[in-house]
């Protein structure tokens, strides 16, 4: 872009999990763009987590951030993951230009980050600020009712918008960010509830087609056989722990 | 605009609650552009909540919505609050044009999204599909943990915000639509956590004297005083029950 020197993007997110880097992490490897994960370098080279904690108590900046994931690109410091993931989409070619396709490209976006805010509220249903094992029983009612209802919902949803661009991708002809995203949403419910994703699977027969069509782009592809892609875990947004799956 | 002819603006959005829907009022009455509340018109006028349930699913639009509010322009069909939002703020002057300043008003905006499903989720922590009185208990925690901890980290996120930016808006010298959304979160944290809320309000000024500026613009006071604002009430996002609040 004219607009950049060559300096790489720096992202700036938690350095052990895939969280909500992971979806800004995808777009920046599909685009083939240079990035520093800034957090993940060794503290001797300014990394580690202490400067996600600098960055965030900073008075230096002049569009202080809420909470992580951050991109900065020289002097713009840029965060929320849907903002991110749009503007790289729109710089690198991830999404067309008109109006049109952007409002829905972001419509969808949001849809996936609302998901996300419900997959990870059934291990946290109560506070952020406490564990897991403090909350345990409220969990799991979260997680029956998100797997019973708001899944199939979400899902269900997911495949009409396919059926209705009526395309290989969600936009329609073209691969866009929005189809990174969901591939990792669907790998994540794999991985969370992988009981409960295999009950629905059958019902979304053109979703899964697009999650193996994102899984075989050759950079996508490069990406999750790196060490650049971080496992999932349990300190992550999706975590599997068996009591809150169901079959 | 060019692009549109003189029809206005189509809003659906549940009838009886301000909820996400308020936000996009709020664009379109401070932009002074001709709108019809679609769901608030009789239903011998084509209005009602069945129209909202006929929409979300219809096989007909292109561009399918998971949940109101959509927003109608021709053959334009948009969902996901933020997305609206920007989209009429970019089209009538409630946004600048430049790329620093989109996406720093975006960034915000999202924040309040993201406030506002903590607000949500306060009275209905465990399940949308079951009342507040099934899930009471669990809101109370989720409610103390909201105050104590979440609304104290966005409101000094705020106030930071307003310092770094300098000028009497969240955007620096001029209103956008940002600072419409951050009036209806105050007045909506006013209104649901009252006790609360007054024992943090001297520990943003700039974030007070900011929604004392938005309530006084022309446009909003007049939607304000008029039928066309719904009153808060105990069906929308935010709530009053004073067993919730905390002084």
């Amino acid at each position: 872009m004219s607009e950049r020197d060559d300096a790489p993007y720096e992202l700036f997110y938690w350095p052990a999990i895939q969280g909500r880097g992971e979806f800004v992490r995808l777009v920046l490897e599909e685009a083939g763009v240079a990035y520093v994960d800034v957090a993940r370098q060794p503290e001797s080279e300014g990394g580690g987590v202490g400067v996600l904690r600098e960055m965030l108590e900073s008075e230096l900046d002049q569009t202080p951030s809420f909470a992580p994931p951050m991109l900065r690109d020289g002097d713009l410091l840029v965060s929320q993951t849907a903002n991110i993931c749009l503007m790289l989409a729109r710089r690198h070619g991830l999404v067309p230009d008109d109006e049109p396709s952007r409002l829905h490209a972001n419509q969808l976006q949001l849809t996936i980050q609302d998901w996300l805010t419900e997959v990870h509220d059934t291990h946290h249903p109560i506070s952020v600020a406490d564990y897991y094992e403090e909350q345990r029983e409220e969990a799991r009612e979260r997680a029956s009712f998100f797997i019973e209802k708001r899944m199939p919902n979400f899902l269900e949803y997911v495949e009409r918008v396919l059926d209705s661009m009526g395309g290989d991708w969600l936009l329609g002809h073209e691969l866009s960010y929005v189809d990174l995203s969901m591939f990792q949403m669907i790998r994540g419910l794999e991985y969370a509830f992988p009981r409960a994703f295999d009950s629905y699977r059958h019902d979304v027969p053109g979703l899964i087609t697009l999650i193996d069509r994102v899984r075989d782009r050759p950079r996508v592809a490069a990406y999750l056989e790196s060490d650049r892609r971080i496992p999932f875990n349990e300190r992550g947004i999706f975590r599997h722990y068996p009591e809150l799956d169901a079959g």
